[in-house]
């Protein structure tokens, strides 16, 4: 097991009717200023600004209303809200939405507290040193963005889409209420599992040996997203099916199942790539597109991992005769999981073909500068391939 | 399941080489005056007390030195602490040591901020409003105390052993070396390795439906703990099985394997009276003695439960034509699981007698003023009879 550090401070409030606490929560933490930041006006329409903004007045906040947040949220809209915190004084940025709005919360909060561009964090040249704190109410269980580390911003200009892990990225606190995931729709709530589980996946399955605590959570947490994905999936107003989702998206990406461990994230540059070069690929199904071709690409690299996965998750028995069946049957259950909740598993269902390989694998390699570690090290011949294989 | 607050801030270091890291980190939080709190003096012939307190002094940091932390933390040394922490100015209270030293450097840490008696907290009259932060070292898995909201102290006036919760008890940060466990001798491992699997268990046997994610992550613990407990006891310097019982150590009573269930601490409670009473308990014999006799009186109560921890924990599958026959071979297993690391699991094996089953179950229930809820909720008659189970 490797030396490793933990630290998830995010005080969550978890279950029904929470939101209507949030005034409560943000005065008791001493803050009367906020910016509220959130994605494109679906909240309007639910109730959910109305329930906030009331919450809020109630307690005596303050609100500066920020809204205009998208998928892949976007470096020219951060910049802005970092003025603005600046201009009006805001003490604390509250994101009401899901992984977008709250990734562009977090880089708000670190802009709010800086002179130059939040691009020099995100293209790692700079590590920022102080932040806003940020609130999260969380409306999609995907990013695990709640209670994670890391923010993705999509830098219009240069078409790149970088994330990078900070301890000012942990949020203050997240309300989480599983009733606002009711109306997300059948793709995206499939985008949202998608996303979960593959936060446990990029660290399990990373060259680290002796961590057998952190491997059974893993393992333990990938079956529930399974039960209860389905289950959200056939019955999306089913209670327990949207809060064992929500709650395992905030675990999935907390490090908890990966303590001990190496963090790769891999698929995820991969499909950084992807979504940053198509922006109407969503993060979720464009990781159910890669991460099967990846497996099936590195898998006899990391035979005995992958053969862990196929019986631990998903009870497949390994074939003493045949070494490789049941690594390549837990890939096939994966791929068929994800074809059933309703996400593309190859780049052709979304009408992409090969035209951007080269560039999207030079994006990844930083041009030729480097090679994505891993069991099977990846370097731009092998992220063409995996991508070949995505057709 | 229930709504839930989940908020476990400490900052954890772990690995091998860490606690010489401690002047670095409580330097790094700003403090520089802190007083060290340990226990009877182990830490000074192993080595750790030299290593700790080089540490500090490299950093520039000033020490008050002040041990005698026994097994079942006694108030009158908390109060001594206290006092010392007002009068020297400290601003932190280092830990190093197990439960014991770090209950009591919690309370000093209370009593430090208040100026009453900490027992006015202890016996819920009032609740603590301000704390200095503690710092843990640790060098026994065990009681989860380094991550988590409680504290556990003995009123030698009274003979009162009582614990309360407050989000003051969290430690500000935890180093966990798991090297440092290398010489807890075969008792002690084994009381650590009973107390980390109890406090999974009042959480898993508590009466709250549709928590599916945290059951299986708490049954993925529950199976490594045995796995890692049954080699740390065979193989004390094994690393790897020192470092997944200690990592389990903190995950068990951090409230992650509660979240949306109710925690009652049933037998915890009813052992508090025991070494409450016996000075001579330890606290993990006293649970390895109290669970299964609590076990084998509720377990028709809470059939589905126990069959369920049966199946999952132990393999024990269930049998259609006996409803009973699996969860009574659980709770069968566990207590063979228990004599076989070396705990007894009858009081007969310490010489205790039913000579103070009525006193104890006086105490428990504040003399016929609560029941302990609980799928069976337990009043004095019931306590007494599950101490004659154990006898």
């Amino acid at each position: 097991m490797q030396n490793f550090h933990f630290y998830a401070p995010t005080d969550v409030t978890f279950g029904k009717d929470t939101h209507h606490q949030v005034g409560a929560i943000v005065k008791k933490y001493g803050y009367s200023k906020i910016m509220l930041h959130y994605g494109g006006g679906s909240i309007k329409k639910n109730g959910i600004y109305d329930a906030v903004m009331k919450s809020l007045s109630d307690a005596g906040i303050e609100v500066i209303d920020f809204g205009g947040a998208e998928p892949n949220p976007k470096l020219s809209l951060v910049e802005k809200g970092a003025k603005i915190c600046k201009e009006e004084g805001i003490e604390l940025v509250l994101a009401v939405g899901g992984g977008s709005a709250i990734d562009s919360a977090k880089e708000i909060a670190v802009g709010a507290k800086y002179d130059g561009s939040t691009w020099d964090f995100s293209s790692k040249i700079k590590e920022p040193t102080d932040a806003l704190p940020v609130g999260v109410i969380l409306t999609l269980s995907a990013s695990g963005s709640e209670m994670s580390a890391s923010a993705v911003i999509t830098n219009e200009e240069n078409g790149l889409k970088r994330g990078y892990n900070s301890e000012f990225h942990r949020p203050l606190f997240a309300i989480c209420n599983p009733e606002l995931t009711y109306t997300v729709d059948r793709f995206q709530t499939g985008c949202g599992i998608v996303d979960i589980m593959m936060h446990t996946l990029e660290r399990y399955f990373s060259k680290s040996p002796d961590t057998p605590l952190t491997d059974a959570l893993a393992e333990a947490l990938l079956k529930q997203v399974v039960a209860a994905g389905t289950e959200a999936i056939m019955d999306p107003e089913n209670y327990e099916a949207r809060a064992n989702l929500m709650w395992a998206s905030s675990l999935s990406h907390n490090d908890l199942t990966g303590c001990g461990r190496n963090v790769l994230l891999t698929c995820h540059q991969l499909e950084h790539e992807l979504s940053g070069k198509y922006d109407f690929v969503a993060h979720g199904a464009g990781l159910s597109i890669i991460f099967p071709a990846w497996a099936e690409y590195v898998y006899k690299h990391n035979l005995d991992r992958f053969t862990q996965y196929a019986k631990e998750v998903w009870d497949i028995p390994e074939n003493e005769d045949d070494p490789e069946e049941a690594a390549i049957h837990g890939i096939v259950a994966t791929k068929a999981f994800f074809a059933e909740i309703g996400m593309p598993t190859r780049l052709s269902q979304l009408g992409i073909g090969d035209e951007a390989f080269e560039e999207m694998a030079e994006k990844c390699t930083n041009y030729g500068k480097r090679i994505l570690p891993g069991n099977l090290p990846l370097g731009k011949q092998e992220i063409i391939d995996i991508f070949k294989l995505a057709l």
